[in-house]
Formats: structure tokens, sequence, C-alpha cells
């Protein structure tokens, strides 16, 4: 609701083992699993590719050209945390670098994810600390006004709450609601326990149209051959 | 907490005098008196100048190209509301027309505010019935998927929830969470309190820098005047 | 097929009537009747509120900063006509101005459809030239290139060949290919025919829910209403 | 060069009657008589149609969102001045509203020129206070950083030194340096001299390829006309 | 002509060796042999660098957020194809995954060309399946509408037909008519033919203006030098 | 001024150790440096991950669509210079590739600034001839309109003064007035002399609320923590 300038240290975080888990799904099988929402929009990329992470969101509301409160949330992270930021207006200046980053790690953030810009990416490559923005700039901000932290925010299109699992790789950010992670982990891993299978047949030459049975629907839809 | 296929037509609304009284004090006023914060990203603009509004909101979930649930949630409008539909992924085609805001004016909507396009803007310029959208597009839509109806939704970057106060004018869109709606209009209220004053004295020849006492400051942050 | 340097003056144009009826129709009603294809890019603007016009395309292809070929297509307009201007790359100059639309207006063109800049656009609405363009723009050309005349082109996403019909209001641009626009009349026709009917109905109250059925097939798809 | 706090109330101003001249020549003419340079980005809009002046430009550079130095500029205008405004990183904020353009109304000041957003437009518009920017909205700003006033700036993609001649219409926005500004009115009054004749025989029905006699250099670069 | 719902299977593809000889000419020598035409615009980036191919087409129309139709179009691939996707209106949705780039590979298609979004980039990267696309999205799609398969398309601002070469590789996609390929490959591969002997001389310091006699011409135009 | 036409072949440069010792510190440092001024827009973009260079810039004003005067200023490129080309109007055609960076490279030119397109990037990777542009194309240019060469010209929206020193790297283009290089040479060492110590505390776990002192003002400023 839009409070500005506070902390809430105590948020409650989705189950360690779900979160952690929902990485290697990805992000294109979890947007799926939770009935194609969820996804932040597709600006957001990463700075390097190959990257795949998941993790608990620490969100931070910050101002234009402003990255003080990036300091404040640095203390509410945790081993594991994504931290999320969002900005109140659309900004791409280079709210994060190689400092804030060194941070971030030491306190075992997993990765950054920001509808902003970052800076020193050849060193947060070398870092192998990933980031997801919609900009990279090497534009400067100031500390002079508050934002907030872990409250609910909106990222690049997207509400993320504090707690929410964060799945982010090269196709993209998704959001899973903290109370949402365990059905969207289960329905995530049944949508790719048979994958395996139509890969092989889909190799092998087998057409969608067969493995899927689309040719009746799609002929009762209208669809016609000619010759 | 992205639910798809459902219906709340029970959702509480802020006060009916206060969600009207915020029109007349306009979305620049009213966003000060938020702290700076809720206003919907600029791209949405109304399709013609001069419409003033606030109401209630009643929210609508709709996926890419298809305009089904706008059908459901004309059902759900009452007297007042102002309909605001997010769509599940970026968007420009024209999911409105004048069929469907006859139906909405009929309800008692005051306006529609959609992170899409909308058509027949001429008719609905005729009919005073104003829109905020993202684009004006021919383009029509299917009615082939399930979305939501008061849930809460992201509209332009902005969290709404049903029943929180939209206000929308040449400016800009700003939402205004339903418990926060009085303290907003108070806040708004004494913003504009004095407003005619300082108009009157600047416009008498009076600087700002006078009558806001700034010329310590700036002189203090710095500032240097150079012959 | 991208032939650069020629001007074909005889091609075949839709059938007047037919070309001149669709105006009253509109864009919309038009795209509709067509299966929803044939819109331009909704980036394409008209430069003043309330033209609403149909005709026949004639096209021409320039480059990027360069109208000569302007001069050379004004020779080709017929009355009735509308020329659908396409530029080799994206470009935003001031291709016509108000010499060039005293031209084409002495011709017997109804419209200018560019996908690029115009300039003069006061002038151009008080002569009741409507234009339908991606910018305006002073920024003026030289005339050093040869484009081609009548050729197949591609304006603001949608092939446009010489002869078809363009219908253009205030919701966008439509292509109607020659061969489709008898069909597309009366489909258009048949469309619009039962719309007064629908309205009159939803002014009164009545609901799309109940007007076209909906209820059962919604809920078919397992719409929840949760009270 | 990119002095950051720093007011320069003495910068001379392009000769006043030459400067007043150029507004009725329009920004096309004006930007053609330059030899087709000094345009603004085409982004630069009107809040509304219609209004065409000229000026001198009073410049100020502020940081995204932050309009302090509004304030400090208004005092540096003077009569017939027009104030451009650069932002040191891309902005959409609302940096004026209706209290600031009174104030710079109160000064002299003839128009806006700003490479970020604006508020109150529907005022602004009663106000026949005419602005050209890249986007209109709510959106606050603070008053905490220095920028600086009456320095070169690069305002929509177009150096702007205090003291040159602002042209600006609903065709754009075009820069005529100081020292350029004579010969300019010059050149631009020499173009329009013989637009009148032009339009004339245009209208006649007589084409450009006559009245410019392109036949022959479009022949000669291999124009060919296909029956 | 916007037929929708139909597959035509036997349309014509360029000569086999012609499509195939283009790849190593890469896509800018291409587009100048063709005259400076056919390239579809900029935004259309590949999914990993170095990728350089040609093919011929397979044209498939889709709309926005539906991937239906790419389960045809995969029956219709033959070994040396290149698989042009269009959509009817603006989307980046992800519409092609690893499972359909398997489908693909193993019917002998050599790469997509896609004017929405594409998903498991990192997989594709791996299968060496090169995609350009307008966007990388997890957004999944549904299969609802049917849209057609080897009609003329356009995509990306260029009008392909089935059967057209694709020319694809780092610095963009040029669409060479089936028509043109031979004329277009002789006019490249003679456009290169001396490229080896300008470029040993440029190496060694040669300018181009004199390698190009271009002094005179400029100094003509009215090229000054001034000490 | 807008001079068309003309090239100054002895303008001065920046002293070149001053000019050399930017690059090892960095776009993001120097941009600080100067304070937080002198960034072009985040939208020029490397071909290539990894390069970080400065140099003294040579200027070049060209014309949409046509790169005649690359060939001009080629010749006024001494070892150490950076070439900096900005365009008259938007555009993003390919201004550049193998060919001319061949000879910009003979010539001792370390990289190219372009506000507009490049081609050939597989190929200029490999010469490790780095560029900074806002667009990749194949599009092809003309060689048909004058320029000039070492003047001031805006490229992506910075002023730039031929001799002025450019330091870019995968953060974006710094652009440092010839006038501030040695002051801004040791504010950006002194800069970074203790970033290597603050790298150091943080990565041990040391907070920045801590290390720069900012809990007192931030207390101050009325953060609230909220268990």
């Amino acid at each position: 609701m839009f409070e500005l300038g506070v902390v809430y240290p105590n948020n409650e975080r989705a189950d360690r083992a779900t979160a952690d888990a929902l990485a290697s799904l990805g992000s294109a099988t979890v947007h799926e699993a939770m009935g194609r929402v969820g996804l932040m929009k597709p600006y957001m990329r990463p700075i390097y590719a190959g990257a795949q992470v998941s993790g608990t969101a620490v969100t931070v509301l910050l101002h234009p050209g402003d990255n003080w409160m990036m300091h404040v949330v640095a203390e509410q992270i945790q081993p594991g945390d994504i931290v999320v930021a969002a900005i109140s207006a659309e900004c791409t200046d280079g709210y994060f670098g190689d400092l804030l980053a060194t941070s971030f790690q030491a306190r075992g953030a997993r990765a950054l994810v920001i509808d902003a810009g970052v800076r020193d990416v050849k060193t947060l490559t070398e870092m192998n600390f990933p980031v997801w923005s919609r900009a990279i700039s090497s534009k400067g901000t100031i500390k002079a006004t508050l934002g907030s932290v872990n409250i609910p925010v909106v990222c690049a299109g997207m509400s993320v709450n504090p707690g929410d699992v964060i799945v982010a790789d090269d196709d993209g950010v998704v959001v899973v609601p903290r109370q949402m992670a365990a059905k969207t982990l289960e329905a995530a891993r049944a949508r790719e326990a048979n994958e395996g299978e139509k890969r092989a047949k889909l190799a092998s030459g087998v057409l969608g149209l067969d493995m899927y049975k689309m040719r009746e629907p799609l002929e009762k839809a209208g669809l016609r051959y000619i010759d």
C-alpha cells in the first residue's frame, strides 16, 4: 500500500527447499505451471547468458535516480534471497555496481532483479553475480530520499510480495507467490516429467500434429489443405 | 494471487463520498498527497482531452487478444465504478468499443482504464464515455479464454485492488488504495487550500525563490551566480 | 518484388462504388468483416481527429530522408485515390507538407497514409486533407534517389497492392485487397445491420452475458463466482 | 561544459526583432532555411494544437525527478524568452505545472520546451501557456540537487546555447544559433516568398514534376514507366 | 490475401543450390546486391551470435498468443527450409521452445525467423538451432485459433512469399524473392569478388577517398577544408 | 553551429597521456568523477562484450542513410582517436562495416561510437575493432550529401567537441570535455583509490549502512523499522 520510509525485517519467506527446487525447472516451465501468469515483462534481460536461479524475494522500492535504499535492503538479505528492486517511475540509471554486489553476495543474495539499470557489468559477470535488469548504464545515483523495504512492489509489470519465489533464467523472470510455491513446484515437475519422452518422439520425426492428436480439432476448426 | 477463472462479486468499495470528492482535485494533486506514488505509467492517455473523473475500481484481468471477460465484468459494475482492465501480456488490441461502452454506461460506469487498446473512439467521445488506454486500435479480439474479475491486478505498472479509488484526468491515472482514500482526500485538500494564494503571488511577479525561501538552501548547496 | 525506379501508370483499381461505400462503415467494422486481418500497426495516427475516408490505393516506395518520388506519384493520382507511402527503412522525417497536399488535393486524392512523418499539420488541418502517419516532424527531405510507384509495398506492417481499398478513421487504417472488396463490403454491412438493435438492448441494461448467451459457455470453461 | 551549480545571469540574447520575426515562418521553413538542421527530435510534442511561437532561449539543466532549478531559472527570464529545460538522464516526470507556469508567464516567458514531462495541462491550455515536452505526467519531483542555468545544454538531441532562438509550432521545435539568426530569417523569408505562387500553380493542377522540372533528372536517374 | 485457415503444401521453392549458396555471402552483401531492399527491421536479432544461414521460406501466419499453427507448419518443412512466422498483431510471447525446435530440426529446418518471442534459448543454443526474433520471453501461448501456412506474409516489415530465400546472420535477416535469387547470387558474388583487394589496400593505409576517387565529387558538392 | 560541408583538419586534442589513462578507470567511475554528467544515452551498446577503451574524439555529422562523410573523416584520424558519428535525424542504417573498419584501424582509430547502425559485426569482432552503436543493421547507405567533420555534434544525447576524450566500455560511453580531462582523471583516480579497501570490507560482511555511516541520516529522514 505505498508505504514510504518503512522496513519490514521479519517477513515470512517461501519454504527454502521449494524455493531452491524451482531453479532447475526454468522460468518457462514454472510460468506454464502457474497457468501462464507471473512473468515479468520481457524487457527484463540478464546481464550475461546462462545464469539460472531461484530464491526468495526481498523487495525494495526506490525513487528515480536514488539508490539509498539499496544499502538498507542489503541488511535484510538472508542466504538464498533474491533482491527485487522496483522504482516509483521509469528510470534506466545504474543503481547497482560491483561494490553493492560484493555486499549482497557476502550476505548470501543469489541475484538482483531490478526494473532500472545496473553498471560494472563486466565485474559482475566475473563475480558470477547475475542481474536481470531493464538497462545497463553508467549513470550514477544519489542518496537523498526514502523508499521502503519488504513492502509489496510492482516490478516490470508484475506484483511481488516479500517472500515470494523468483525464478530467473535466459528466458525471463517469473514470480511465484509464496502461497502457491509448493503447488507450482508439483505442477512444474509434472509438466517436465514427460518432456523427455516427447522430445525423443519429436526427434524421431513424429509430428506434434500426431503426438498431440491435433488433426481432428484442426479440421473441425476449419483448416483446409489446398493442393 | 493470479487466480484465473474467478469472479468476486462482493468486494468492498472505498467510501462513495470520498471516492467522488477526489475527482475535482485532479491526478497531480492526489498523487502528491499520497507521497508521490500511485501513478500509472505516463503512456496511459485519455482518448479525448478534458475528462476528469474519480470512482471505485472494478478490476478485470484479460489475456492478449481476448476480451471475453469484458462481458463478465460488465455485470459487476455499480454506479460510480471505473473499470480497470489489465492484460496478462503486452497487447495493443482494441478490446472495447461503442457497444461495450453503451453497456458499461448503462450499468453506471464512469470510465474505463485499460492497459491495451480501444476502438470506436469517435463514438466514445460523442457518448462522453472517457477511456484512458495505452493505444487506439481497430484490432478486434476473440472470446476464448478465462481471466478474472475483482482480483488484484497490475495495470500500467501500478497495483490496483478492487474497491480502490481511481482518479484520472489529462495528466494521467492515479490509484488510491481504499484504506488510504480518506487520508488522501484530506491531504489533497490541504495541498490545494493555499494554492490560490500562491498563484496570486506568483502572478504578481513574486518568485518561487522568495516565496518558498529557497535562496539560502540553494546557496548552502553551493549554487554560484557568475557574472 | 522490390523493383526500384519503376512506375506502373495503369494499375487496376477496386470498383469505385465499393471503395467509396466502405468509408462509412469504419476501420473497425471493416477489419472484423475481413476476419480480423488487414490492419496497419496502431502507431499510424491521424494528424487531426474526426476524418473518416476510404479510397483506392496508389502506392509509392521511398527511401529514408528522400521524397523525390512523391512528385512522381502525384501524377498517378486519380480522383478517389489514397496515396500509400512506404519507406525502405524506418524514418520519421517530414516527407509531405502543404505544397504537396495542394497538389495531391488538386489531383483528387482523398488522403495520404505514410509510414514516416509529415509537416505543416496546422495547414493540412485547415485544408481538410487528412493524413495518417507514424510521426509529425519538420525534418525536410532531399530529392536524390529513385523509388517506385504502384508496386506492392509494406506500409506499417501491412501489404498494400495498388488498387486495394484503404479505409481510415480515428481507430486506424485497414487495407482491403481489391479482390476482396465486394465481399468485405457485404460482410461489413451485415455486421452493422444489427448493431442498432444490440446497442438499444445494451443501453436498456441488458447484459452482453445474456444477449450473446455467454453464461453457459463461461461456466463450461470453468468460470466460478466466489461470494 | 557540464558545469553544475552555476547560474549565468548575463548571457547575450539574439536580436529581439529577429527572434520575434521567426515565429510566423514556422519550424519547417526555418529548419529548411538552416540547411535542414537544428530540429529537436520529433518526440517533442505540444500539449495543445495551434500554438506557434519564437523567442530567446534561457536554458536550465535539471536532474531526473528534481525540479529545484526551475525556480532558479524563473528569475532569469526576460520578456520574450522561452525556457529550454534539459535533464541529465531520460525522465518523464512532471517537472512543471500551473504554479510555475503562472510564475514564468508573469516574468514574460512565452513557452517552455522540456525534454521530460509536464502536468496540469488542462490549466496550462486555459492559460495559453504552450509547452513542448516528451511526456505528460502527474509524477511530482523533489527539490534536492543543483543543476545549472544558462549553460549550453542538449535538449531532445539538439544543442542549445543560452540566447539562441527557439521556433516551435505543431510540427516541432527548431533551434537557431544566435549568430545565425539574422541570416536564417533572411533565408526563411526568401523561401516563403514564392510559396504562394507555387501553391497557386499546384492548386491549378500543375504537377511538381513540371514546375520543378524533374522529368529530365528522373529519366536520367533511370526512372522507367511500364505500361 | 489474408486467407485464414488454409495450408498450401505444394509451393514452389527457390533453386536449392542458389538458396544454399547465399549463406556465405551474408545479409549485408545480399541486401546490397538487391539494390538495398529486402531487409527485415533491425529489431530482429539472433538468439546467439555467430549463426549464418540461408534457406527457402516456409511461411506461417499466427495470431497473438496462439501457436497452434506452429505444429501445422512443422509438417510442411523440407530439408533446407527456414520457417518464417508472422503474427497478425504485435506480440512478444514465446511461441517456440525446445520441443518445437526438436521437431523442426528433425524435419530438416535450418532456422526460425519469427516476429514475436521465443523461449528455451539456452537449450536452442545448445542444439545449434538458430532463431531470429523480436523478443525472448517465457510467456506461453494457447492453441485455439487458425492461421495459415504458406501464404504470403509480412514479417518484421518485409513481404515474404513461400519459397523465397532467407539469408540471416548477426547483421539481420534479408528476404530474396524466389524469382530474383539467381540474379541476386550473381550480383552478390560480383560485389564480393573485389572486396579482398579493397581490404588489402585499405589495410595498407590507402584512403577510401582515393580508392573510390571521391575527392573530386566531394569538392564539386562543396566540401571545404578549413585550416 | 550546424556548419554543413566543412572539415576542420587541425583541431586540438586532449593530452594523449591523459586520454589514454582514462580507459582503465571505466565509464562509470569517470562519469561519477565528472559529477554524474557526460554519459551518452544507455541505448548505445557495444557490438561485443569486454572492450574498454579511451581516446580523443574525431567527430563527423552525417545525414540519414548517407555515409559519404565516413570516408572524409577517415583521413582525419590520428593514432589514438575514436570516431564519434552523429546523424542529423534518427536512423538505424548500417553506416559502417568491415571495409571502413579496416581503413579506420589502419589510420590508428581505436573505436567507433555511432548514433546509428553498423554491420559486419562478426568480422568487426574478429578484427577486435569495437563499436558502440544504437543498432545493428545490414541496411546499406548511399553517398550523396555533405555533412561535416570535426564540428561540435550531439551524439546519443551528449555534446561532443572534437578533441574531447571518449571513455567506453560495457557500461556505456562517457564524454570528457578536453578542458576537463586532467581534472577528471585526477578525480577518477581518487575515487578508485579506496575502492579496494571498501570492497574488502563489504566482502567480509560489513554493511554499507555502517561503512558509510548511513544509519543516522536514514533515521533522521524518518526511516522506520516495523517488527
